[in-house]
């Protein structure tokens, strides 16, 4: 375990992701985790989505939430589009980074916008352009990569075809989502060895769900693979509405908790990110699936009595 | 991840470590739960522990529930055992696999038994002796393998030092205890290595807990180095008494989902541990923290609306 990368870059996705799945929660409240997170010392926050109020009603204060946070010069703000308009409005609001997504499953990405995930990939062509016009990057987020729930397993193949049209459209680069936790080390291996081997120059970013209890030990092989670019969510907060069983976006603070103690560093104060999450949790009113946030770190002693 | 091993052993310990942390159950319940453990293809099985009945009177009745089992003669069924009484009880009811723990943290060890751990390895030097005249096997858990909750971390040179001098006294087998989940994959890598360095004769089985979400994580570090013997609990029942914060065992489903998705076999039928683990919670009354419980494995698929 010696090639671990030296640090890596965290996406916190908390505040989209999160959010997103759950109640809605006032316009304050959201830039106030934004803050928060953006305290912590990470590096990237995956901010608002652009999609429509009627669809997504929890992020339908996207622009007031953007206008109001307190830009951190050291983070890099995104936000998520879903289609063409989205990519529009997210670029007239002055983001510079944008993301979209497709699900490499047919079934999964009809089920999601009601298009084939080939109708998608000619939809995100255009999202690119119009993103490189305006000055933006745009990275191309590949769903049920390692999996679909309605489908089951995703060929290998099909998940980097569908990557490798993105990037011969110009995506800046690509994040492999586990929308409902099916990865499994070897998994991640061979997705991510057949990617490099076809896409050797693309930015790869994971984005695991804790599903199944395996979002640690897939970012553990990710890392033995040199992969430094994950999502993570304060807290655990967040999933995907149309999957069902799809809970448990892997935890900040646990990957944190755990990469950094590997001697990787993340750039993350981890007691800073465990009080956004203690934040997050009082937010959303509900136990969030965080484990640190329970136990605190492993230097958090008890005194014997 | 070529050298994975092709497959391992499981013990489980629901119905020992797992129940002992729980609020007492019926005798009957007991035995019809390690009935069920017993047909799911598990190798091993922790049935009881001999301890006085006022240190823990989860395990009072040890005796009725050995005697009232369906003995599978696929499965080897060990017993924990405090001190030489509790040894000569398991050999007492012919018990031919027994246990003792002994912590690395003197701290620890005498929160635990209020005896040094140089104490409690004398003892074990005469519990060895007797296990071996009684014709029985005994393996030493060393506890706090990976950091005490009291003492932090737990110097590699000193866990190593306490596992030679069981095995200089006769152990018949190692686990390491993750007592309180400080372990992390770098750590596990460098505790198997020194071990394997001093004592590279010896089993050595290991026993993580999930308190900080590295559990599979730690399981995945620990195949890479072809470690071969792990324990794990139906349901992820269990934790440590006399360990502040120490929920969590790892999940025997969450477990043998992962790495039998791996290619390493367990020989445990995945979808009978599922239902063990919800007849276990059932038993408990209260929501365990297994995944695949809740996921199911992802094999699993929901019907496209």
């Amino acid at each position: 375990m010696t090639d671990l990368p030296s640090h890596i870059s965290l996406r916190e996705v908390g505040p989209r992701d999160g959010l997103q799945n759950e109640a809605p929660v006032p316009t304050g409240a959201k830039v106030a985790l934004i803050d928060a997170l953006s305290a912590t010392g990470v590096g990237r926050i995956e901010a608002v989505s652009f999609v429509h109020p009627r669809a997504i009603p929890q992020m339908a204060d996207a622009d007031e939430v953007w206008q109001a946070i307190t830009r951190n010069d050291a983070v890099r703000y995104s936000a998520l589009v879903p289609n063409l308009r989205g990519a529009q409005r997210a670029l007239a609001a002055g983001f510079a980074e944008i993301q979209v997504v497709v699900s490499a499953s047919d079934t999964h990405n009809r089920m999601n916008v009601n298009r084939s995930t080939e109708e998608s990939l000619d939809d995100i062509a255009q999202i690119l352009d119009t993103a490189h016009e305006g000055g933006a990057t745009c990275q191309v987020i590949v769903s049920t990569a390692w999996g679909c729930p309605y489908e089951g397993d995703v060929p290998v193949g099909r998940v980097v075809d569908v990557a490798s049209r993105a990037v011969a459209d110009g995506a800046d680069g690509l994040s492999y989502g586990d929308t409902t936790g099916m990865a499994t080390p070897t998994r991640v291996t061979r997705l991510v060895g057949e990617t490099r081997d076809t896409l050797p120059e693309i930015g790869l970013n994971l984005h695991f769900h804790n599903t199944r209890g395996t979002g640690l030990a897939n970012v553990l092989a990710a890392l033995e693979l040199g992969v430094a670019d994950f999502d993570a969510s304060v807290g655990g907060l967040g999933g995907c509405p149309y999957a069902p069983g799809a809970t448990g976006n892997v935890c900040t603070e646990d990957l944190v908790y755990m990469v950094e103690d590997m001697g990787v560093a993340t750039g993350v104060d981890l007691e800073r990110m465990i009080d956004a999450a203690r934040a997050a949790e009082g937010l959303v009113g509900r136990v969030l699936p965080s484990q640190v946030l329970r136990a605190g770190p492993r230097t958090r002693l008890t005194p014997a009595p």
